[in-house]
């Protein structure tokens, strides 16, 4: 019984290096047959990451995950396995979600929406996304794809990320008190960290001018959702992840005023997939030959 | 008694170069006062455009109008009269307005507003913009803008306008029916015209591929209503500008699966005040200085 790599997708395993053995398990249901020769496990993407299955892989490698977060593979991963990310794949489709948000917002789309199921033409004049001052609080990749998509929308950018950069106009968050203040908008693009968690709480919301918009793409934490609530009818909000999440269907949240909800769908459009598959070849290739993989977590240990 | 300049917005009067008399009427309720000395007239930009005041303006040099189109002005315009049109100041706003509504259809936000409504959090993939095929119908000012603000989006853009400019990619008219196949997404940008009216009907939308999306920012009348009704469920549309206009209250458009309209709100959202304040300013002092004024719109008489 020779090795096996488990994929994802039947295009990884048309695309499989010369050599290798493969078998595909998408996440529905279970995989088929037996688990104790897959030596590269590819962790399908969805809601269930099926990390459980580690333990009936004796002879693994390498774990390659679909998602940037980690933590939940940290738990089960056994001593002298690789972990490697899905770090980058999601940041088109996240920064274009980040972009549908503040400009459905800016332009009031839903609620044309309600006007178009009431068969009501009642136009009035809106705000813009141009001419706005938009704070980018997180300023990774995913950050920076924002700030990309938002360079030809005649805004103003401001940057906080955790390691302030003055060359690049990026400040720290200890200027984060100053900065609220100025924003027309703010996008949470930040990871979910001891240090980020309810980065805007009631005092940061506090600094918001009247009608601001927090757009939040990161992770439901970063904004307390208690005092996103207190301000209500005030800040405008635009989230694609909530605290709690999945919200709950009697949370007051759904139906505050100014507050649009998406349901954790960022980074998962359509442009994710061939990506996500082209990483996969990409990293199968590598591991074939030998060389370093991409994306690899550091573990201390 | 000496002339007068009639002008939308306070500021305006602020700004009014030295020697001039100025007047605001901002289009709400009648202007204030004889209308015998005015000589500059700025037409109020809004839903209806007061120029049945100039037979009340005998001493009428210029008619300055905020919106492009000007076969509204002409029909009241005396001999020997200026008219200058608002070419311009709507293209970013226009726009702005285009991206919001292919971001919103790409990533579902009337489906995700609908189930924020039911309290329901149902997430699965969806479309993206990213790895589209833009075709751009209409490549003036507003088509160009559009392409602007599409070029960090990672689409594959395609230009068709009424003169084809084949150094810039841009296609004439006659390609049309090549290119419609091959698109994700057509946006319609072109002003209402003869050669325009219908340029959207069945036999072009019968050459889209199932779930394309039709954008329309230009006028109503580009794209065939019936036509569109007809490829109910196959087609999506994202409609600013519809036919007829405003859409009645009993008009099947309203429930089309598929159709989102906004009621006629992209050219005048906030980022077209500064603009179009602005260009008011300036058209004055060129005025007040002698010199030529910009849009001047070409009299065949």
């Amino acid at each position: 019984m020779g090795d096996r790599v488990l994929v994802p997708w039947e295009e990884n395993l048309r695309n499989l290096p010369a050599g290798l053995r493969g078998g595909v398990y998408d996440g529905a249901g279970e995989p088929i047959g037996d688990l104790a020769d897959v030596v590269f496990y590819v962790v399908p993407y969805g809601r269930t990451q099926r990390v459980d299955l580690i333990e009936r892989m004796p002879r693994l490698r390498v774990v390659q995950l679909l998602t940037a977060g980690y933590e939940h593979a940290l738990e089960v991963l056994p001593a002298g396995v690789t972990l490697a990310n899905g770090r980058g794949l999601h940041d088109a489709s996240t920064a274009e979600h980040a972009l549908a948000l503040m400009l459905a917002a800016q332009r009031e789309l839903p609620r044309w929406a309600a006007d178009q199921k009431e068969r009501a033409w009642r136009p009035h004049y809106t705000r813009s996304l141009a001419g706005s001052r938009v704070l980018i609080v997180g300023y990774g990749s995913i950050g920076a794809a924002i700030e990309e998509r938002l360079a030809p929308h005649e805004c103003e950018i401001l940057r906080v990320a955790r390691n302030p950069r003055p060359d690049m106009d990026v400040h720290g968050v200890a200027d984060l008190h100053r900065l609220l203040p100025r924003a027309d908008i703010v996008v949470l693009a930040a990871p979910h960290t001891p240090q980020t968690e309810g980065l805007i709480g009631a005092p940061e919301l506090a600094l918001l001018t009247d009608g601001a918009l927090v757009v939040n793409v990161g992770r439901g934490p970063l904004l307390d959702t208690t005092a996103l609530l207190a301000e209500e009818g005030r800040i405008r909000a635009a989230l694609d992840v909530t605290d709690p999440e999945p919200l709950p269907a009697d949370h007051p949240l759904w139906d505050a005023p100014g507050v649009d909800i998406t349901p954790h769908v960022a980074g998962g459009s359509a442009t994710f997939y061939p990506r996500a598959s082209r990483f996969v070849d990409s990293q199968l290739r590598r591991w074939a030959a030998g060389e370093p993989l991409e994306n690899v977590v550091p573990l201390r240990r």
